[in-house]
């Protein structure tokens, strides 16, 4: 898991992929999946909703901090298994078999098995529409990972595979950021 | 373009796909391209990130309203295209020969050449964070379109296509909302 310069964390999101999302209470690791959210910024700002309704929710809000991590499509039925049980009575990363890594700036773990982790800070939550604001202040990539394919929820209970990769970095070049 | 139920709106959305977003000042019509959306809530609730940088943000504001248009890959030049000009001098609908059709509830134009269009009005919209909320107020899906890839930007200028769907629907039951 290399370091991705913070610059570029925005490309581990913007596709739309579905993410899980580590927290820590204090007391122990708790993952949820996590299908809506988008960028904000391109210095690495996220939005995310979220709210009560979320055991890992009470985590987010206290310890104001968080992982997104990024899964491959190697990894749909864990994933979907984290967001079909809750961490109130389980805990998912030994149900799962998801390996908790130490993060550089937050208690939240970083996830071994996922493509690329961001460590993140709640720079604020917008109550009235359970909007949570998400400063990434480190990523990681596993580069090392053959299988790099995201996945993207439809909300049915289907999911859809990254397919062909199509460049137009030319037509964008006037539209990208500095460091892409 | 037939009717789609609005319980069934996010499911145009949650995966991530690149859209178009029409709006009408009062005067005339214009269209982006907005790759930073996500789903808020199940009753038909988005969220998009944009401000005073696109030309379109002052006819949402004045208008509260818009249409978002879902593209599918076979579109990527145009939607391309419409993301790297401005409305202020270029005639977007006539420069990539999209067709504005009439909305139901909005003054913004569907696009007929899309595989899905959500009329959209403006419930909130969080300064702070540049977060404008949308509440679609109809939906619509062209069922008779072949192609219905949609893309995915990854921010750096690639373009990422939808590939296999994966069915888990038995494993998500108890998560699916009613009338998905």
């Amino acid at each position: 898991m290399r370091r991705l310069p913070l610059a570029k964390a925005f490309t581990l999101m913007e596709s739309g992929p579905v993410v899980l999302v580590a927290t820590h209470d204090g007391q122990k690791n708790n993952v949820m999946t996590i299908s809506w959210t988008m960028v904000v910024d391109f210095t690495s700002t996220f939005a995310m909703t979220t709210g009560p309704w979320n055991h890992s929710y009470a985590a987010l809000r206290k310890s104001r901090e968080c992982v997104i991590a990024v899964p491959t499509v190697d990894l749909i039925d864990r994933v979907v298994g984290v967001g079909t049980c809750s961490g109130a009575d389980t805990d998912k990363f030994e149900r799962f078999g998801l390996t908790p890594l130490a993060a550089t700036h937050v208690r939240a773990p970083l996830i071994r098995e996922c493509l690329a982790n961001i460590e993140c800070k709640v720079i604020d939550i917008v109550e009235k529409h359970n909007i949570v604001v998400l400063e990434g202040v480190a990523a990681y990539r596993d580069a090392s990972r053959k299988e790099k394919r995201t996945i993207h929820a439809v909300g049915d209970g289907t999911f859809i595979v990254d397919g062909e990769r199509i460049d137009r970095r030319k037509m964008m070049r006037s539209k990208l950021p500095p460091g892409v």
